[in-house]
Protein backbone atom coordinates (compact mmCIF):
# COMPACT_ATOMS: atom_id res chain seq x y z
CA UNK A 1 0.00 0.00 0.00
CA UNK A 2 2.84 2.93 0.88
CA UNK A 3 4.19 2.81 -2.79
CA UNK A 4 0.65 3.16 -4.26
CA UNK A 5 -0.14 5.72 -1.48
CA UNK A 6 2.72 7.56 -2.01
CA UNK A 7 3.17 7.10 -5.63
CA UNK A 8 -0.72 8.66 -5.96
CA UNK A 9 0.61 11.71 -3.72
CA UNK A 10 4.09 11.93 -5.80
CA UNK A 11 2.50 11.59 -9.45
CA UNK A 12 -0.17 13.54 -8.57
CA UNK A 13 2.77 16.73 -9.43
CA UNK A 14 3.13 19.77 -8.10
CA UNK A 15 5.95 22.25 -8.50
CA UNK A 16 8.45 20.59 -7.04
CA UNK A 17 9.38 24.40 -5.46
CA UNK A 18 11.22 23.39 -2.54
CA UNK A 19 13.44 20.70 -3.64
CA UNK A 20 14.44 22.89 -7.01
CA UNK A 21 15.55 25.54 -4.10
CA UNK A 22 18.18 23.26 -2.79
CA UNK A 23 19.20 22.11 -5.57
CA UNK A 24 20.03 25.65 -6.95
CA UNK A 25 21.32 27.00 -3.86
CA UNK A 26 23.95 24.10 -3.87
CA UNK A 27 24.86 24.75 -7.64
CA UNK A 28 24.92 28.30 -7.00
CA UNK A 29 27.72 27.55 -4.45
CA UNK A 30 29.51 25.66 -6.66
CA UNK A 31 28.37 22.48 -4.78
CA UNK A 32 30.38 19.47 -6.50
CA UNK A 33 28.75 16.50 -4.75
CA UNK A 34 25.49 14.58 -5.36
CA UNK A 35 24.30 15.22 -2.24
CA UNK A 36 22.13 17.87 -3.10
CA UNK A 37 19.93 15.53 -4.65
CA UNK A 38 19.10 13.58 -1.32
CA UNK A 39 18.65 16.52 0.39
CA UNK A 40 16.38 18.15 -2.05
CA UNK A 41 14.16 14.56 -2.15
CA UNK A 42 14.14 14.86 1.49
CA UNK A 43 12.96 18.46 1.53
CA UNK A 44 10.20 17.39 -1.05
CA UNK A 45 9.51 14.23 1.24
CA UNK A 46 9.04 16.49 4.26
CA UNK A 47 6.54 18.21 2.56
CA UNK A 48 4.66 15.71 0.77
CA UNK A 49 4.46 13.81 4.16
CA UNK A 50 2.97 17.59 5.74
CA UNK A 51 0.75 17.34 3.03
CA UNK A 52 -0.91 13.69 3.67
CA UNK A 53 -1.66 14.64 6.94
CA UNK A 54 -2.61 18.18 6.33
CA UNK A 55 -5.64 16.83 4.21
CA UNK A 56 -6.88 14.14 6.70
CA UNK A 57 -6.72 17.27 9.30
CA UNK A 58 -8.68 19.14 7.04
CA UNK A 59 -10.95 16.85 5.59
CA UNK A 60 -9.75 17.48 2.32
CA UNK A 61 -10.91 15.62 -0.60
CA UNK A 62 -9.25 17.41 -3.77
CA UNK A 63 -5.20 18.14 -3.96
CA UNK A 64 -3.50 19.21 -7.59
CA UNK A 65 -6.55 18.28 -9.32
CA UNK A 66 -6.98 14.69 -7.88
CA UNK A 67 -8.85 13.18 -5.10
CA UNK A 68 -6.51 12.95 -2.22
CA UNK A 69 -5.39 9.75 -0.64
CA UNK A 70 -7.41 10.12 2.30
CA UNK A 71 -10.35 9.92 0.28
CA UNK A 72 -9.02 6.87 -1.69
CA UNK A 73 -7.12 4.76 0.73
CA UNK A 74 -8.60 6.54 4.25
CA UNK A 75 -7.56 8.73 6.99
CA UNK A 76 -5.56 5.90 9.13
CA UNK A 77 -3.67 4.88 6.14
CA UNK A 78 -2.50 8.40 5.39
CA UNK A 79 -1.74 9.30 8.60
CA UNK A 80 0.74 5.97 8.55
CA UNK A 81 2.21 6.77 5.44
CA UNK A 82 2.97 10.08 5.83
CA UNK A 83 4.71 8.82 9.06
CA UNK A 84 6.50 6.79 6.84
CA UNK A 85 7.73 9.52 4.29
CA UNK A 86 8.83 11.54 6.90
CA UNK A 87 10.64 8.97 7.98
CA UNK A 88 12.27 8.18 5.30
CA UNK A 89 13.18 12.08 4.69
CA UNK A 90 15.41 11.69 7.93
CA UNK A 91 16.93 8.43 6.41
CA UNK A 92 17.93 10.00 3.05
CA UNK A 93 18.98 13.38 5.13
CA UNK A 94 21.38 11.11 7.67
CA UNK A 95 22.97 10.20 4.24
CA UNK A 96 24.26 13.19 3.57
CA UNK A 97 26.86 13.08 6.51
CA UNK A 98 26.25 16.81 7.33
CA UNK A 99 25.13 17.45 10.77
CA UNK A 100 24.62 21.39 10.13
CA UNK A 101 22.01 20.38 7.51
CA UNK A 102 20.57 17.61 10.05
CA UNK A 103 19.99 20.49 12.41
CA UNK A 104 18.60 22.38 9.67
CA UNK A 105 15.93 20.22 8.74
CA UNK A 106 14.76 18.33 11.78
CA UNK A 107 14.01 21.98 13.26
CA UNK A 108 12.54 22.48 10.63
CA UNK A 109 10.72 19.90 10.53
CA UNK A 110 9.45 20.65 14.58
CA UNK A 111 8.48 24.36 13.63
CA UNK A 112 5.86 22.94 10.33
CA UNK A 113 4.59 20.84 13.11
CA UNK A 114 4.18 23.54 15.99
CA UNK A 115 2.71 26.07 13.20
CA UNK A 116 0.35 23.68 12.01
CA UNK A 117 -0.86 22.86 15.56
CA UNK A 118 -0.68 27.18 15.59
CA UNK A 119 -2.65 26.88 12.78
CA UNK A 120 -5.55 24.25 14.08
CA UNK A 121 -6.03 26.33 17.57
CA UNK A 122 -5.94 29.70 15.49
CA UNK A 123 -9.10 28.38 13.15
CA UNK A 124 -12.07 29.73 13.51
CA UNK A 125 -10.52 32.90 15.80
CA UNK A 126 -12.29 35.78 14.40
CA UNK A 127 -9.86 37.96 16.71
CA UNK A 128 -6.96 36.35 15.72
CA UNK A 129 -4.20 38.99 14.19
CA UNK A 130 -1.99 39.11 11.19
CA UNK A 131 0.44 38.78 13.48
CA UNK A 132 -0.73 35.64 14.56
CA UNK A 133 -1.15 34.62 10.80
CA UNK A 134 2.65 35.59 9.80
CA UNK A 135 3.90 33.42 12.88
CA UNK A 136 1.77 30.61 11.22
CA UNK A 137 3.00 30.98 7.62
CA UNK A 138 6.53 31.29 9.20
CA UNK A 139 6.40 27.95 10.60
CA UNK A 140 4.71 25.82 8.42
CA UNK A 141 5.67 27.21 5.07
CA UNK A 142 8.51 29.50 5.61
CA UNK A 143 10.67 27.42 7.72
CA UNK A 144 10.96 24.78 5.26
CA UNK A 145 11.32 26.82 2.41
CA UNK A 146 14.57 28.29 4.25
CA UNK A 147 16.20 25.12 5.34
CA UNK A 148 15.83 24.06 1.91
CA UNK A 149 17.73 26.97 0.66
CA UNK A 150 20.19 26.88 3.67
CA UNK A 151 21.07 23.72 3.13
CA UNK A 152 22.13 24.32 0.04
CA UNK A 153 25.46 27.24 1.30
CA UNK A 154 25.63 24.01 4.25
CA UNK A 155 27.01 21.44 1.98
CA UNK A 156 29.07 23.83 0.17
CA UNK A 157 30.85 24.89 3.44
CA UNK A 158 30.05 28.42 2.95
CA UNK A 159 30.84 31.24 5.48
CA UNK A 160 27.81 31.69 7.90
CA UNK A 161 27.04 35.12 6.51
CA UNK A 162 26.15 33.32 3.06
CA UNK A 163 24.00 30.47 5.17
CA UNK A 164 22.26 33.13 7.02
CA UNK A 165 21.29 35.34 3.46
CA UNK A 166 20.51 32.01 1.82
CA UNK A 167 18.57 31.46 5.19
CA UNK A 168 16.59 34.90 4.88
CA UNK A 169 15.89 34.54 1.02
CA UNK A 170 14.41 31.48 1.51
CA UNK A 171 12.44 32.55 4.45
CA UNK A 172 11.28 35.70 2.61
CA UNK A 173 10.23 33.87 -0.06
CA UNK A 174 8.15 31.38 1.82
CA UNK A 175 6.06 34.49 3.21
CA UNK A 176 5.66 35.28 0.31
CA UNK A 177 4.04 32.63 -1.62
CA UNK A 178 1.74 31.73 1.70
CA UNK A 179 0.91 34.93 1.21
CA UNK A 180 -0.08 34.83 -2.57
CA UNK A 181 -1.31 30.93 -1.79
CA UNK A 182 -3.65 32.37 0.50
CA UNK A 183 -4.98 35.06 -1.79
CA UNK A 184 -5.73 32.69 -4.33
CA UNK A 185 -8.16 30.78 -2.44
CA UNK A 186 -10.13 34.13 -2.47
CA UNK A 187 -9.42 35.31 -5.71
CA UNK A 188 -11.15 32.48 -8.08
CA UNK A 189 -13.41 35.27 -9.53
CA UNK A 190 -10.33 36.55 -11.27
CA UNK A 191 -7.57 33.61 -11.82
CA UNK A 192 -10.03 30.81 -11.19
CA UNK A 193 -7.86 28.21 -13.94
CA UNK A 194 -6.16 25.51 -12.33
CA UNK A 195 -7.32 26.73 -8.65
CA UNK A 196 -9.37 25.50 -6.32
CA UNK A 197 -10.88 28.30 -4.54
CA UNK A 198 -12.97 28.71 -1.28
CA UNK A 199 -11.50 26.03 1.00
CA UNK A 200 -9.85 28.58 3.55
CA UNK A 201 -12.97 29.91 3.62
CA UNK A 202 -14.80 26.55 4.38
CA UNK A 203 -12.24 25.67 7.05
CA UNK A 204 -12.86 28.99 8.78
CA UNK A 205 -9.00 29.60 8.69
CA UNK A 206 -7.48 33.00 9.80
CA UNK A 207 -5.76 33.81 6.85
CA UNK A 208 -4.46 37.25 5.16
CA UNK A 209 -7.40 37.81 3.41
CA UNK A 210 -9.70 37.39 6.05
CA UNK A 211 -8.39 38.77 8.78
CA UNK A 212 -7.83 41.95 6.75
CA UNK A 213 -11.19 41.32 6.03
CA UNK A 214 -12.59 41.40 9.72
CA UNK A 215 -10.80 44.16 10.42
CA UNK A 216 -12.26 46.51 7.96
CA UNK A 217 -15.72 45.07 8.28
CA UNK A 218 -18.25 47.59 9.04
CA UNK A 219 -20.34 47.05 12.47
CA UNK A 220 -23.59 45.77 10.73
CA UNK A 221 -21.39 43.34 8.57
CA UNK A 222 -19.51 41.70 12.12
CA UNK A 223 -22.18 39.24 12.62
CA UNK A 224 -21.98 37.95 8.76
CA UNK A 225 -17.93 37.30 9.99
CA UNK A 226 -19.06 35.79 13.24
CA UNK A 227 -21.70 33.68 11.27
CA UNK A 228 -19.47 32.40 8.91
CA UNK A 229 -16.16 32.03 10.32
CA UNK A 230 -16.28 31.77 14.04
CA UNK A 231 -19.31 29.70 13.60
CA UNK A 232 -19.24 27.93 10.75
CA UNK A 233 -22.46 27.83 9.59
CA UNK A 234 -21.59 28.95 5.75
CA UNK A 235 -24.86 28.95 3.29
CA UNK A 236 -25.50 29.15 -0.35
CA UNK A 237 -23.98 32.41 -1.34
CA UNK A 238 -21.87 33.06 1.57
CA UNK A 239 -18.33 32.40 -0.15
CA UNK A 240 -19.60 34.93 -2.72
CA UNK A 241 -20.45 37.60 -0.19
CA UNK A 242 -17.17 37.41 1.30
CA UNK A 243 -15.29 37.90 -1.70
CA UNK A 244 -17.61 40.92 -2.64
CA UNK A 245 -16.61 42.46 0.68
CA UNK A 246 -13.00 41.62 0.04
CA UNK A 247 -13.02 43.25 -3.27
CA UNK A 248 -14.96 46.16 -1.63
CA UNK A 249 -12.26 46.65 0.81
CA UNK A 250 -8.95 46.09 -0.97
CA UNK A 251 -8.25 43.38 0.90
CA UNK A 252 -6.58 40.61 -1.88
CA UNK A 253 -4.79 43.93 -3.26
CA UNK A 254 -3.55 44.35 0.10
CA UNK A 255 -2.42 40.73 0.21
CA UNK A 256 -0.99 41.06 -3.09
CA UNK A 257 0.82 43.71 -1.96
CA UNK A 258 2.35 42.68 1.26
CA UNK A 259 3.53 39.52 -0.61
CA UNK A 260 5.39 41.44 -3.04
CA UNK A 261 7.01 43.34 0.02
CA UNK A 262 7.97 39.83 0.85
CA UNK A 263 9.80 38.75 -2.71
CA UNK A 264 11.56 42.18 -2.55
CA UNK A 265 13.10 41.50 0.93
CA UNK A 266 13.83 37.63 -0.45
CA UNK A 267 16.36 39.12 -3.32
CA UNK A 268 17.36 41.92 -0.99
CA UNK A 269 19.01 38.42 0.90
CA UNK A 270 19.94 36.89 -1.94
CA UNK A 271 22.08 39.79 -3.67
CA UNK A 272 24.69 38.79 -0.63
CA UNK A 273 25.11 35.42 -2.70
CA UNK A 274 27.67 35.02 -5.62
CA UNK A 275 26.50 36.59 -8.67
CA UNK A 276 26.03 33.54 -11.13
CA UNK A 277 23.25 32.16 -13.05
CA UNK A 278 21.84 30.22 -10.17
CA UNK A 279 21.64 33.27 -8.24
CA UNK A 280 19.77 34.55 -11.19
CA UNK A 281 17.18 31.53 -11.75
CA UNK A 282 16.27 32.16 -7.94
CA UNK A 283 15.40 35.40 -8.11
CA UNK A 284 13.20 34.53 -11.13
CA UNK A 285 11.95 31.75 -9.45
CA UNK A 286 10.94 33.97 -6.59
CA UNK A 287 9.97 36.73 -8.78
CA UNK A 288 7.38 34.33 -11.13
CA UNK A 289 5.73 32.19 -7.85
CA UNK A 290 4.54 35.13 -6.45
CA UNK A 291 3.34 36.76 -9.31
CA UNK A 292 0.78 34.26 -9.72
CA UNK A 293 -2.61 35.99 -10.10
CA UNK A 294 -1.40 39.57 -9.00
CA UNK B 1 -2.10 22.84 23.15
CA UNK B 2 1.02 21.05 22.72
CA UNK B 3 2.35 21.36 26.00
CA UNK B 4 -0.89 19.91 27.53
CA UNK B 5 -1.51 17.44 25.11
CA UNK B 6 2.01 15.74 25.35
CA UNK B 7 2.81 16.46 29.04
CA UNK B 8 -0.88 14.35 29.26
CA UNK B 9 0.39 11.37 27.24
CA UNK B 10 4.24 12.07 29.05
CA UNK B 11 2.63 11.77 33.03
CA UNK B 12 -0.13 8.99 32.39
CA UNK B 13 3.30 7.04 32.73
CA UNK B 14 4.10 3.98 31.16
CA UNK B 15 7.04 1.88 31.94
CA UNK B 16 9.61 3.74 29.94
CA UNK B 17 11.20 1.06 29.00
CA UNK B 18 12.96 1.98 26.21
CA UNK B 19 14.75 4.99 27.15
CA UNK B 20 16.35 2.21 30.41
CA UNK B 21 17.58 0.17 27.14
CA UNK B 22 19.38 2.95 26.28
CA UNK B 23 20.61 4.28 29.60
CA UNK B 24 21.51 0.81 30.79
CA UNK B 25 23.35 0.10 26.93
CA UNK B 26 25.57 2.77 27.53
CA UNK B 27 26.90 2.60 31.05
CA UNK B 28 27.30 -1.23 29.98
CA UNK B 29 30.26 -0.03 27.96
CA UNK B 30 31.45 2.36 30.25
CA UNK B 31 29.77 5.36 28.23
CA UNK B 32 30.95 8.71 30.32
CA UNK B 33 29.45 11.21 28.30
CA UNK B 34 25.94 13.00 28.74
CA UNK B 35 24.41 12.14 25.36
CA UNK B 36 22.66 8.83 26.28
CA UNK B 37 20.39 10.83 28.16
CA UNK B 38 19.06 12.63 24.94
CA UNK B 39 19.23 9.74 23.25
CA UNK B 40 16.95 7.86 25.66
CA UNK B 41 14.56 10.67 25.37
CA UNK B 42 14.31 10.48 21.83
CA UNK B 43 13.94 6.91 21.93
CA UNK B 44 11.19 7.57 24.51
CA UNK B 45 9.25 10.34 22.26
CA UNK B 46 9.36 8.19 18.75
CA UNK B 47 7.57 5.94 21.08
CA UNK B 48 5.25 8.13 22.37
CA UNK B 49 4.39 10.32 18.88
CA UNK B 50 3.84 6.36 17.90
CA UNK B 51 1.24 5.90 20.42
CA UNK B 52 -0.63 9.27 19.62
CA UNK B 53 -1.18 8.23 16.03
CA UNK B 54 -1.95 4.12 17.27
CA UNK B 55 -4.59 5.66 18.94
CA UNK B 56 -6.61 7.61 16.03
CA UNK B 57 -5.56 4.78 14.10
CA UNK B 58 -7.18 2.32 16.62
CA UNK B 59 -10.22 4.51 17.68
CA UNK B 60 -8.71 3.94 21.29
CA UNK B 61 -9.98 5.72 24.15
CA UNK B 62 -7.82 4.50 26.73
CA UNK B 63 -4.00 3.93 27.04
CA UNK B 64 -2.45 3.51 30.74
CA UNK B 65 -5.40 3.59 32.35
CA UNK B 66 -6.69 7.54 31.11
CA UNK B 67 -8.24 8.87 28.59
CA UNK B 68 -6.56 8.84 24.99
CA UNK B 69 -5.12 11.95 23.51
CA UNK B 70 -7.32 11.85 20.21
CA UNK B 71 -10.58 11.22 22.81
CA UNK B 72 -9.84 14.61 25.02
CA UNK B 73 -8.32 16.99 22.41
CA UNK B 74 -9.68 15.03 18.70
CA UNK B 75 -7.79 13.15 15.86
CA UNK B 76 -6.50 16.33 14.04
CA UNK B 77 -4.48 17.46 17.19
CA UNK B 78 -3.35 13.60 18.27
CA UNK B 79 -1.83 13.66 14.63
CA UNK B 80 -0.78 17.43 14.43
CA UNK B 81 1.21 16.66 18.36
CA UNK B 82 2.41 13.48 17.07
CA UNK B 83 3.89 14.99 14.13
CA UNK B 84 5.76 17.89 16.64
CA UNK B 85 6.90 14.94 19.25
CA UNK B 86 8.31 12.99 16.42
CA UNK B 87 10.21 15.72 15.17
CA UNK B 88 11.63 16.76 18.18
CA UNK B 89 13.11 13.43 18.58
CA UNK B 90 15.22 14.16 16.01
CA UNK B 91 16.17 17.14 17.05
CA UNK B 92 17.32 15.80 20.09
CA UNK B 93 19.32 13.13 18.73
CA UNK B 94 20.91 15.49 16.09
CA UNK B 95 22.29 16.50 19.43
CA UNK B 96 24.03 13.67 19.92
CA UNK B 97 26.48 14.39 16.57
CA UNK B 98 26.56 10.44 16.04
CA UNK B 99 25.87 9.39 12.61
CA UNK B 100 25.82 6.10 13.11
CA UNK B 101 23.04 6.74 15.80
CA UNK B 102 21.27 9.22 13.21
CA UNK B 103 21.36 6.18 10.98
CA UNK B 104 20.09 3.42 13.42
CA UNK B 105 17.16 5.20 15.12
CA UNK B 106 16.36 7.28 11.64
CA UNK B 107 16.27 3.62 10.07
CA UNK B 108 14.24 2.48 12.90
CA UNK B 109 11.17 5.34 12.72
CA UNK B 110 10.92 3.93 8.86
CA UNK B 111 10.64 0.53 9.54
CA UNK B 112 7.86 1.14 12.90
CA UNK B 113 5.73 3.18 10.16
CA UNK B 114 6.10 -0.04 7.40
CA UNK B 115 5.08 -2.16 10.42
CA UNK B 116 2.01 0.22 11.01
CA UNK B 117 0.88 -0.18 7.58
CA UNK B 118 1.41 -3.74 7.59
CA UNK B 119 -0.34 -4.47 10.88
CA UNK B 120 -3.43 -1.95 9.28
CA UNK B 121 -3.38 -4.00 6.05
CA UNK B 122 -3.25 -7.12 7.76
CA UNK B 123 -6.27 -6.56 10.29
CA UNK B 124 -9.12 -8.92 9.77
CA UNK B 125 -7.39 -10.95 7.39
CA UNK B 126 -8.13 -14.33 8.63
CA UNK B 127 -5.51 -15.84 6.77
CA UNK B 128 -2.20 -13.91 7.86
CA UNK B 129 -0.15 -16.33 8.98
CA UNK B 130 2.55 -16.29 12.39
CA UNK B 131 4.93 -15.14 9.89
CA UNK B 132 3.55 -12.25 8.81
CA UNK B 133 2.42 -11.59 12.46
CA UNK B 134 6.53 -11.84 13.07
CA UNK B 135 7.10 -9.73 10.37
CA UNK B 136 4.87 -7.00 11.93
CA UNK B 137 6.27 -7.56 15.26
CA UNK B 138 9.94 -7.20 14.36
CA UNK B 139 8.36 -3.21 12.59
CA UNK B 140 6.60 -1.73 14.87
CA UNK B 141 7.95 -3.20 18.07
CA UNK B 142 11.12 -4.79 18.26
CA UNK B 143 13.50 -2.14 15.76
CA UNK B 144 12.99 0.07 18.67
CA UNK B 145 13.97 -2.05 21.06
CA UNK B 146 16.94 -3.04 18.92
CA UNK B 147 17.94 0.68 17.82
CA UNK B 148 17.26 1.51 21.59
CA UNK B 149 20.14 -1.02 23.06
CA UNK B 150 22.51 -0.65 19.92
CA UNK B 151 22.90 3.06 20.13
CA UNK B 152 24.08 2.43 23.77
CA UNK B 153 27.19 0.49 22.03
CA UNK B 154 27.53 2.93 19.19
CA UNK B 155 28.29 6.21 21.46
CA UNK B 156 30.30 4.36 23.25
CA UNK B 157 32.58 3.72 20.31
CA UNK B 158 32.47 -0.32 20.55
CA UNK B 159 33.71 -2.61 17.80
CA UNK B 160 30.77 -3.71 15.05
CA UNK B 161 30.00 -6.91 17.49
CA UNK B 162 28.71 -5.76 20.18
CA UNK B 163 27.11 -3.49 17.99
CA UNK B 164 25.71 -6.10 16.88
CA UNK B 165 25.02 -8.12 20.13
CA UNK B 166 23.31 -5.22 21.62
CA UNK B 167 21.08 -5.10 18.48
CA UNK B 168 20.64 -8.85 18.31
CA UNK B 169 18.94 -8.61 22.38
CA UNK B 170 16.97 -5.77 21.74
CA UNK B 171 15.58 -7.21 18.69
CA UNK B 172 14.67 -10.52 20.59
CA UNK B 173 13.72 -8.61 23.85
CA UNK B 174 11.24 -6.29 21.66
CA UNK B 175 9.68 -9.87 19.81
CA UNK B 176 9.08 -11.34 22.97
CA UNK B 177 7.64 -8.24 24.88
CA UNK B 178 4.77 -8.02 22.48
CA UNK B 179 4.38 -11.93 22.30
CA UNK B 180 3.50 -11.45 26.09
CA UNK B 181 1.55 -7.84 25.00
CA UNK B 182 -0.60 -9.70 22.53
CA UNK B 183 -1.35 -12.64 24.55
CA UNK B 184 -1.89 -10.67 27.80
CA UNK B 185 -4.73 -8.79 25.45
CA UNK B 186 -7.11 -11.94 25.59
CA UNK B 187 -5.55 -13.40 28.98
CA UNK B 188 -8.02 -11.42 30.64
CA UNK B 189 -9.14 -14.04 32.47
CA UNK B 190 -6.59 -14.64 34.56
CA UNK B 191 -4.41 -11.34 34.60
CA UNK B 192 -6.78 -8.57 34.60
CA UNK B 193 -5.13 -6.20 37.12
CA UNK B 194 -4.10 -3.03 35.56
CA UNK B 195 -4.34 -4.46 32.11
CA UNK B 196 -7.26 -3.53 29.34
CA UNK B 197 -8.36 -6.63 27.66
CA UNK B 198 -9.90 -7.50 24.53
CA UNK B 199 -8.88 -4.26 22.04
CA UNK B 200 -6.83 -6.80 19.86
CA UNK B 201 -10.05 -8.34 19.31
CA UNK B 202 -12.51 -5.90 18.92
CA UNK B 203 -10.13 -4.48 16.05
CA UNK B 204 -9.72 -7.71 13.96
CA UNK B 205 -6.11 -7.78 14.96
CA UNK B 206 -3.98 -10.41 13.84
CA UNK B 207 -1.63 -11.40 16.63
CA UNK B 208 -0.43 -14.85 17.70
CA UNK B 209 -3.41 -15.68 19.60
CA UNK B 210 -5.70 -15.20 17.32
CA UNK B 211 -3.72 -16.51 14.44
CA UNK B 212 -3.12 -20.10 16.76
CA UNK B 213 -6.53 -20.27 17.44
CA UNK B 214 -7.48 -20.08 13.76
CA UNK B 215 -5.32 -22.51 12.63
CA UNK B 216 -6.26 -24.87 15.22
CA UNK B 217 -10.05 -23.95 15.11
CA UNK B 218 -12.42 -27.24 13.92
CA UNK B 219 -14.12 -26.46 10.74
CA UNK B 220 -17.70 -25.91 12.70
CA UNK B 221 -15.57 -23.06 14.45
CA UNK B 222 -14.19 -21.39 11.48
CA UNK B 223 -17.33 -19.56 10.47
CA UNK B 224 -17.48 -17.90 14.21
CA UNK B 225 -14.10 -16.57 13.59
CA UNK B 226 -14.95 -15.20 9.69
CA UNK B 227 -17.83 -13.47 11.49
CA UNK B 228 -15.51 -12.09 14.32
CA UNK B 229 -12.24 -10.94 12.40
CA UNK B 230 -13.17 -10.70 8.89
CA UNK B 231 -16.28 -9.69 9.28
CA UNK B 232 -16.05 -7.76 12.40
CA UNK B 233 -19.04 -8.38 13.44
CA UNK B 234 -19.10 -9.16 17.47
CA UNK B 235 -21.97 -9.53 19.90
CA UNK B 236 -22.28 -9.83 23.29
CA UNK B 237 -20.06 -13.44 24.89
CA UNK B 238 -17.98 -13.45 21.67
CA UNK B 239 -15.43 -12.16 23.61
CA UNK B 240 -15.55 -14.61 25.91
CA UNK B 241 -15.95 -17.73 23.18
CA UNK B 242 -12.82 -16.74 21.88
CA UNK B 243 -11.02 -17.08 24.88
CA UNK B 244 -12.00 -20.56 25.92
CA UNK B 245 -11.43 -21.47 22.58
CA UNK B 246 -7.76 -20.22 22.82
CA UNK B 247 -8.07 -21.93 26.41
CA UNK B 248 -8.88 -25.43 24.66
CA UNK B 249 -6.23 -25.28 22.00
CA UNK B 250 -3.54 -24.12 24.34
CA UNK B 251 -2.86 -21.27 22.70
CA UNK B 252 -2.23 -18.51 25.41
CA UNK B 253 0.48 -21.01 27.30
CA UNK B 254 1.81 -21.47 23.32
CA UNK B 255 2.48 -17.51 22.76
CA UNK B 256 3.91 -17.31 26.48
CA UNK B 257 6.32 -20.43 25.27
CA UNK B 258 7.34 -18.65 21.93
CA UNK B 259 8.19 -15.40 23.93
CA UNK B 260 9.71 -17.30 26.27
CA UNK B 261 12.30 -18.57 23.48
CA UNK B 262 12.89 -14.97 22.38
CA UNK B 263 13.87 -14.07 25.97
CA UNK B 264 15.94 -16.87 25.61
CA UNK B 265 17.68 -15.90 22.56
CA UNK B 266 17.75 -11.94 23.47
CA UNK B 267 19.95 -13.53 26.70
CA UNK B 268 21.93 -15.52 24.47
CA UNK B 269 22.87 -12.13 22.23
CA UNK B 270 23.20 -10.32 25.57
CA UNK B 271 26.36 -12.96 26.76
CA UNK B 272 27.95 -11.54 24.09
CA UNK B 273 28.48 -8.11 25.82
CA UNK B 274 31.06 -7.39 29.40
CA UNK B 275 29.80 -8.73 32.06
CA UNK B 276 29.07 -6.06 35.05
CA UNK B 277 25.88 -4.88 36.62
CA UNK B 278 24.44 -3.15 34.17
CA UNK B 279 24.72 -6.17 32.04
CA UNK B 280 22.79 -8.06 34.48
CA UNK B 281 20.47 -5.58 35.11
CA UNK B 282 19.08 -5.98 30.96
CA UNK B 283 19.20 -9.59 31.72
CA UNK B 284 16.87 -8.76 34.68
CA UNK B 285 15.01 -6.50 32.69
CA UNK B 286 13.86 -8.60 29.74
CA UNK B 287 13.18 -11.86 32.39
CA UNK B 288 10.97 -9.47 33.98
CA UNK B 289 9.28 -7.72 31.75
CA UNK B 290 8.39 -11.02 29.22
CA UNK B 291 7.42 -12.65 32.51
CA UNK B 292 4.19 -10.67 33.15
CA UNK B 293 1.30 -12.96 33.67
CA UNK B 294 2.76 -16.30 31.96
Amino acid sequence: MIPELAGHLIHAGGKRLRPMLTLASARLFDYAGEDHVKLAAAVELIHGATLLHDDVVDASSLRRGASTANTIWGNKESVLVGDFIFSRSFELMVEAKNLDVLRSLSHASSIIAQGEVLQLTTQKNIAATFETYLQVVRAKTAALFAAATEVGAQISGRPAEEEIAMRRFGEDFGIAYQLVDDALDYAGFEYALGKTVGDDFREGKMTAPVVFAIERAREEEKPFWRRVIAEGRQEPGDFEKAQSLMERDGVIEDTFECARDYTQKALDALSKAPDNEYREALGDLALTSTARGS
